[in-house]
């Protein structure tokens, strides 16, 4: 068994911004050589998060509406006047999601659903470069 | 170290259905050989998720209503509109609770709590046939 | 590739009391002598949960206000009639949140960002002490 490390960036334009980071993850691990373990998924920063979705329009404008209800961006947060950033929201949205994600592999391919995409949520409230972390383990 | 991989099929009614995977995780876990290591529990598929509770009647039902409650069954999500089956509200329940799981084990047994179990959710509005995909890695 | 496991024991005062698990985890991780690798951050038990969140006074309490918006104390659920022991919000907070973290390390450091650390929320309505399990994975 080995770990392969690797880092994707990728940039976004904060507010809810959805990308698919599967075909990303998915040719890094070509690369890696490895067949059978686990993918490891993991965004650095606190206002950002990933999970799996059914990667099309409709549904991934539904997730930024939902996490829009569950918490607004249009009221204060103590956080906002502890920085002045103004990104409470953010912060509380990413901490729900989580930073990490883990999917297994099987024959060098990631073992997901048909409709099931490896995604990024950056819920800051500005554009942001983000640093997302991969770890393939396995043989 | 080593990674045995295993699969679980669970057959659903969907509607929140919720189904107690412990005795099964922890039965493989026991024919692996494994002593020392960790089990990662992924459900394929972008309509159901996979987290741990007490796994009592009555909490079951809570969690189902609380999940009605956060994102509602009676409304109309653009996903619905993309692909007509009506299910947008289950995509985005298993968007937010997320598809993996990862529970350490030592001595052969889930270190889980006395009161935690490991539970399917499986939020589609259909009866399904489920894939439960397990690794364990470890000594 | 091995593995190298610790326990860590945490008081709470209950009551989504929010701990900073980041300083113990990284001291754990020094320890280990593992250098390249994951960490599995694991809490026992069905009323606590784990996550990352930029660690302020100000946001933890935001974090702790959301959680009673989504999930509120006040009212009875069935698990509460199940035991007599009225946490059942506790429950359903801790399912939705989790129980389990994976983060990467390299150098021997957790590749956190600047603003994340590592949390643990204990949801129960009554102190406790509780045991998280930790598993560095690695080289």
């Amino acid at each position: 068994m080995k770990i392969v490390k690797e880092a994707i960036t990728v940039t976004t334009r904060g507010h809810n911004d959805i990308k698919d980071l599967t075909p990303e993850v998915q040719r890094r691990l070509q690369s890696s050589g490895l067949k059978e373990g686990q993918a490891l998924v993991f965004v650095q920063g606190s206002t950002a998060g990933v999970t799996t979705i059914e990667y099309e329009p409709g549904l991934v404008e539904d997730l930024s509406e939902l996490l829009e209800k569950l918490v607004p961006s249009d009221r204060v947060y103590r956080h906002d006047e502890t920085w002045g950033d103004a990104n409470g929201f953010s912060h509380l949205r990413a901490s729900l999601l989580g930073p990490s994600l883990l999917v297994p592999f099987a024959g060098g391919r990631l073992q997901l659903g048909t409709w099931q995409q490896i995604i990024l949520v950056d819920f800051d409230n500005r554009p942001r470069t983000r640093n997302i972390l991969l770890q393939f383990v396995g043989e």
